[in-house]
């Protein structure tokens, strides 16, 4: 620890341990415990030792350092946001297998900024996380591919390994385990729903060209329309920006507006989009389920609150599995695996038969 | 580089990155662009790369200790779980301001553990995280106090610092910095909201003593009684295990099966209680606000979907002022800031002027 201590960080020597130890008249041990704060030490103790760190202005980061050998192993999920329940639940889910196998769960934040998302993987990558999990969302283009390729070979330098987490796989020659979840199942079960109480003009609410979990829905969607031999009508499609609550309330408010209404029933991408468009329904006099039948997408929160029949995504499980492969895939070797977990229908009350 | 990476670990001599390059015959640089992941290489450079490293058993994490100079600044925010809207909004607010701040943000969480909340702010301590900040409801009690002083003289002992968030400060000789809400103030808005519409046998859902937000949220309650001459029931306050939609869901129900209804309103001390006890009333057939009126806590995306009047906690803003005081003090110096922010109604359409 001395050694470390006393290397010259920019030019400048570093006091040591023992100096503040000497200085404060105790032992480094009890510096040490004092500094470490993980043992009580008695105030004027602790008084004298602090005025000896201020005095010699001692880097405690060394003692930090020398600390670190024995820190808790990690394992990082990188996320876009933690305030989207989705992302949230995944989290958890990851939090809690982490704790069962006796790692510590760091969650990293990037707000959707791919160079954050870079500096955020390289910090854990220089925790030596076991395993970098980047969940959710993406528009899977060139870029992606190429940015989640270079995390995948940094981190499997050094002996980690990155999980993708609802996201899909990116090809053989790149070293990633693949957590997915079915969307256009789970699409095509919701759909099948209200096709089977006689609804065919079904909005779908927040499609998003070019995001791999919309275009999974949206696909699902169309699946079961053309199971049931009904037309497909791309007008009953509307485009949106988010999926948020404020987002679904403007899509429906919006065609509420654009004249008669013309579907008897909604398929929203997700449940904070099935509650902003369920305001906008019931400040047009239109009730969920007698005037318009309704299902999301996600079974959180919302779905409880507004009683909503809801495609219920295993949220934590994906989170539990994906660090469940990554530790497997550390023990064992071998090509990173890829799983893709189902989905079921979780029924509430929001639809009822069409009255025709 | 070079000497780090044969620094001898566990007695086992470590192979440098320079043998690696020697080995796949690149420049150090080559390997080390190729490791750092930062920067396209050709597969085949990739490959010989790897191989070496393979063959050497070279163990990267010296490279990446090498990089960790270079590292972001970071600023730690501990809970007990994301999945709380409460919760994930503070860490959405720390994570903006981090943004601003140029630093990185870490979320860690507990699941409620004091043990992992130990491991946890050992570990951001040990990644020399500018601030760890604690988030959230707690029972004050001493040997709480104890574990935060350890954690706010171990932080200061390396130039971090302790922030408690939405916490009660724990005395002059604590170096923390302290950001609370004004949980009384909010409850004591929010009970006369009610009370000015005539409301006077108020259900206070949720109560649970030794906890400082529901405390401070219940002494509101009652003080806005107090201020209106109403005499307090204690009958009238609900004791809750939790603040999770089943645990209001489950109150109410026992409330409604206890006999004939005592009261004409209901304050819930969160969203998510208030939630649950909106739909047992509504399986009684009892609607809000035409039966029943209600106000929640948190103004968060439940009081969106159930059009609930609710007290807004400046959840992100608690978030950003914690980085902020943190990193204030970290440049100022001297007593550590001890900053209450204030709340306030928004009406939403869940209170009726009580019909006698």
């Amino acid at each position: 620890m001395t050694r470390r201590a006393s290397e010259p960080v920019n030019g400048r020597r570093r006091s040591t341990i023992r100096e503040v130890a000497e200085r404060a008249g105790v032992s480094v041990a009890t510096v040490s415990r004092i500094l470490s704060g993980d043992y009580p030490a008695s105030p004027a103790t602790r008084k004298r030792v602090m005025r000896a760190v201020e005095e010699l202005d001692y880097v405690a980061n060394a003692h930090a350092r020398a600390l670190a050998g024995t820190s808790a192993k990690s394992i990082a999920i990188v996320l876009n946001s933690v305030i989207s329940p989705h992302y949230a639940h995944v989290a958890q889910g990851v939090e809690a297998q982490t704790a069962v196998e006796g790692r510590l769960c760091l969650i990293g934040t990037t707000g959707g900024d791919a160079e954050r998302e870079l500096a955020m993987v390289k910090f854990m990558r220089e925790q030596h996380a076991e395993a970098v999990i980047l969940v959710g969302n993406v528009v899977a283009d060139e870029k992606y591919g190429k940015r989640m390729s270079q995390y995948a070979h940094a981190l499997t330098a050094i002996g980690s390994r990155l999980v993708l987490c609802g996201r899909p796989p990116l090809g053989p020659d790149v070293p990633a385990v693949v957590v997915e979840y079915d969307n256009a199942g789970g699409a095509f079960a919701a759909t099948s729903h209200l096709l089977s109480a006689g609804h065919e003009r079904i909005l779908c609410l927040g499609r998003r060209p070019g995001h791999t979990t919309q275009d999974g829905r949206v696909a699902g969607y169309r699946k079961a329309l053309a199971a049931h031999r009904v037309p497909h009508d791309p007008a009953l499609e509307v485009e949106g920006t988010t999926m948020e609550w404020h987002e679904g309330y403007r899509m429906m408010k919006e065609r509420l507006a654009t004249g008669p209404r013309d579907f008897t029933a909604v398929f929203a991408l997700n449940d904070l989009i099935a509650g902003g468009a369920y305001r906008a329904l019931a400040e047009h006099g239109l009730r969920v389920p007698d005037d318009v039948s309704m299902v999301g997408f996600d079974d959180l929160q919302p779905s409880l609150d507004l009683n909503l029949t809801s495609v219920h995504l295993p949220h934590e499980e994906i989170g539990r599995t994906a660090v469940r492969l990554a530790l497997e895939h550390e023990a064992r070797g071998g090509t990173p695996p890829h799983v893709i977990l189902g989905t079921h229908l979780v029924i509430r009350d929001s639809v009822r038969p069409r009255v025709s």
